[in-house]
């Protein structure tokens, strides 16, 4: 039978390639890796959440055969929701994956929409013509996996969101060994995670946190009160360990936190002595020492539980002298001032706290170099497609597989929407795709745009004037003085004369002058008059929009 | 005679104390120390500036007596020009800050205002009762300086912007033996930079820059271009030393870029060989090979030299496969993603990308542990004010004065405008006087503030909607349908449908129900309408305001 061609499509992703999702293609099969949403950036104003566009997938939905889920963070299982309720395709993915997958499709009242598929490690799985295997990698988040993906074209292998912790919380290392025989076998391509390829050696075992925890908990003599993400499932297991040596129990706060730590504890992912949680109610029974919180918050979210201890307006936890504040958790570009800030009014409210910049408090979930080269040697791919960052990491990362002997143009640096295709003469970069992201914002999915967001970042800037014009229509007359709505742009209660004077001057530009003709007219020399008196007054540009009313 | 208190307060500096002002209040006097302006902070929409509050002075005006400046970076002296409209004191400074403070004071048309005087090193001079010297510190800028001041209540030493660079780039390194001695003769209170309070052992030379520099040189085959602030006039000096032993020439691109290197030149600050610089237009006269464009940039701002080549958009310089690109500088925290997205668009256009990140193109200006060390234990103050730092930083510094002995009473870790008062019996801190800051928006200075911030962010986020009612006033009937204007809430060519049952829901509540009342009433019943359907439809919050006209 004469083979069709292999083709690998990385799909969305907000600056990084493939992150989100990505396609491989063979024939009139499709499988998707990984289905996730990002956080917008702070210039996508008013955005809730970017998910891939999935556009190229609209008219070849029955083919899909399948979602294989790399491991259960947001950012690979965040759009499930969005793309199952178009493409309602089978999903797998381990057991934990599954687990935090089927929460999220819960949350939007989605259960049972597609089968929910456990599968095992190195237990292959037929997705169309795919043969696929999931094997253990380790990541900050227990049970994510790297795949193998035998077809018709060739072995490829997807890292996943990968690290080699040799001491990993759970106690099960990547499976070097199954890279190795793949290796061996023969891939024809490699797709691995760059995100740390900036950065030299080898990423910390997590297993060093748990020593920067030891030394805070070992100093801190009032209660403990830890931000991480919710999703960092070993990272609270540490916590409880922690907890437990130094006889504390263990409160949950934001919602995030407690609903996957109840689901973990279901699945067996998390181990917590009986009687060690307390409700959060509860603590002020307990003495300071006796105490250990473990928050949402890491990245300074204004809603999140830590942002509102920090502010003084949680609930049931106040920050007092004498609480140690641990932020166990890195800051994700664009999130620096908000971590900042929280640090810094932690502190204003007397707390000793603590974060990655002055203690090992928190590690990266993502492969360094060395690492990089050790899974490129391991696997010893034909071709290589750097995934997962931003055009700069996946250059550093092209960078390093040169250094390792891989012909130049075996490597395949693109960005989302490039299609790469394996025939009988190798691999290649083809065409281009709708590869992009698309914006929810409410309950509307894709229907903002550049446009809008110009005009909300003009909004943002200056605010707006609204001019009322009541005219008679047919003498183009103005009936009574212009009136003016404005809001963000000069502070009301001081701005009276300032705004009679633009009301004025737009109010004049109707009646002196060669006489108005028509509505058109009547808006270009509003907007004019009130733009140029704004201007030289306050020296800023609002949005203006006239309204005409007929009298 | 009795002596007078005297007081120590930090003034202004967003986040970081005293960082943009300091004053030092003896009886009827009062020294100003920098006066500096801040960039806004992302969530600060429109500002364009922010400068300290100085409000506290308003009504003392008379009684200042001179401005000493540390060194010429914007965030010591950009406020020069709002405060001296203000408060006319003559401005002190070495001959490199004063020249940098004369740029910006001709900028804004105020030449000759107050009297600029150039100070030498280690040449006291008086202001009102303090005895002032300036003695060199180490910073990215040369000619910055740290100041003794003698008073009638001892000697205060104020480090500036500081670290210990035992081969600077203009050869001279910091005044130790004036620090010194300065700690021999007894120094009541020690002010230093804060900075990089969390970053352990010795910040690097700016010399080791120049190793940096010399590799990207030497493996560069085409043209180089180098991003930095315009004010490291060294950083340029090391460009043009490795332009020169590589046989390129510099061209000079960005308003500031030109008028700064202009200005160090004629100071002899910048010494650049006959001949070697070139017109931007001219460098296409020249090979690849033989360039080198130094520009502003560095940290993303989307209307620089450097992003504008980045988006294609410049019109001198095209950046093409075979370019280097070397972004020397750190990115500020909240400019990071513009940073990134500047160095991603980079590598699409095919440049090779040198970034702090994979290689030492830049060094901190400021000073590590190990000088805040040094300078603590030259100077062994009775009493220690860290400042320039947010309040994280001023918690590691004060913590780094206890390890070394301090008692932590002697250690003062306080907010802007918080008074530190020194009597005979000892500092502490006093009363807190208004110590933040002013947004300057357009023309206006100080008349936006969190009320309109407010309004911007939540017109940033959803846009608004006016409705404009036309009704008759007497019985109140709507007499046509209520009208719509709306911007930024949604793509206006897709939203026809649902703008037009969005002010079907206003005009039926008014026109159906109990009879309407007054315009208190119309207004509230077609905000609760449309807040409502706005939301049941696309789940947005925009900002509604209704106008009631009278037909």
């Amino acid at each position: 039978m004469k083979k069709e061609n292999l083709r690998i499509i990385p799909l969305g992703g907000l600056g990084e390639v493939g992150k989100n999702m990505l396609a491989v293609e063979y024939g009139e099969d499709i499988l998707i890796i990984d289905a996730g949403a990002m956080f917008p950036e702070n210039d996508m104003w008013g955005v809730d959440l970017v998910i891939p566009d999935f556009g190229y997938l609209m008219d070849k939905k029955e083919r899909v055969r399948g979602i294989v889920l790399t491991h259960g963070h947001e950012d690979h299982i965040g759009a499930l929701p969005y793309i199952l309720r178009q493409i309602p395709a089978p999903v797998y993915g381990t057991r934990l994956t599954i687990g935090l997958a089927g929460v999220k499709l819960k949350e939007d009242g989605m259960d049972g929409i597609v089968p929910l598929r456990v599968v095992g490690l190195r237990e292959p799985f037929q997705v169309g013509p795919f043969e696929v295997e999931c094997f253990r990698m380790n990541h900050s988040v227990p049970d994510g996996v790297g795949l193998s993906i035998h077809t018709p074209r060739g072995v490829l292998v997807h890292s996943g969101d990968f690290k080699f912790d040799h001491t990993p919380i759970d106690g099960e290392g990547a499976d070097m060994a199954r890279l190795a025989q793949l290796g061996g076998e023969g891939v024809v391509l490699l797709m691995a995670d760059s995100t740390n390829a900036e950065v030299p050696g080898f990423t910390p075992s997590e297993k060093t946190v748990e020593r920067a925890f030891e030394q805070v908990f070992s100093a801190a003599q009032g209660r403990i009160i830890v931000a991480t993400f919710a999703s960092l499932i070993s990272r609270v297991q540490q916590l409880v360990n922690c907890a437990q040596r130094h006889g504390r129990k263990v409160a949950f706060a934001g919602r995030s936190m407690v609903d996957n730590v109840r689901m973990a504890q279901e699945l067996g992912y998390l181990t917590i002595p009986e009687g060690m949680i307390v409700e959060l109610g509860a603590i002020r029974n307990l003495k300071a020492e006796h105490v250990v919180i473990v928050a949402t918050g890491s990245q300074g979210e204004p809603t999140s539980a830590l942002a509102r201890m920090a502010a003084g307006t949680h609930k049931q936890v106040q920050i007092v002298p004498g609480d140690t504040v641990i932020l166990s958790s890195h800051a994700i570009p664009g999130n620096e001032e908000m971590v900042s800030r929280t640090i810094n009014k932690l502190f204003q409210r007397g707390a000793e706290v603590v974060y990655e910049k002055v203690a090992q408090v928190h590690v990266s979930g993502h492969a360094s170099q060395e690492e990089q080269k050790l899974l490129l040697s391991l696997t010893k791919p034909r071709y290589f497609l750097p995934i997962h960052g931003e055009l700069r990491h996946l250059h550093q990362h092209a960078k390093i597989a040169r250094e390792l002997g891989m012909p130049a143009e075996n490597v395949f640096v693109v960005e989302n929407g490039y299609v790469i295709e394996i025939d009988d003469a190798g691999a290649r970069v083809k065409e281009r795709v709708p590869g992009g992201w698309v914006f929810v914002d409410g309950s509307g999915v894709g229907d903002i745009g550049p446009a809008v967001l110009r005009d909300r970042e003009a909004l943002g800037r200056d605010g707006f004037v609204v001019a009322v014009a009541v005219m008679e229509k047919k003498e183009w007359k103005l009936v009574r003085p212009v009136e003016l709505v404005t809001r963000g742009m000069v502070y009301l209660p001081d701005a009276g004369e300032f705004l009679e004077k633009a009301a004025a001057a737009a109010s004049e530009s109707l009646t002196t002058g060669n006489p108005v003709r028509d509505e058109v007219e009547v808006r270009e020399r509003v907007r004019r008059a009130l733009g140029r008196t704004i201007h030289d007054e306050i020296g800023r540009r609002p949005m203006i929009d006239v309204v005409v009313v007929g009298a």
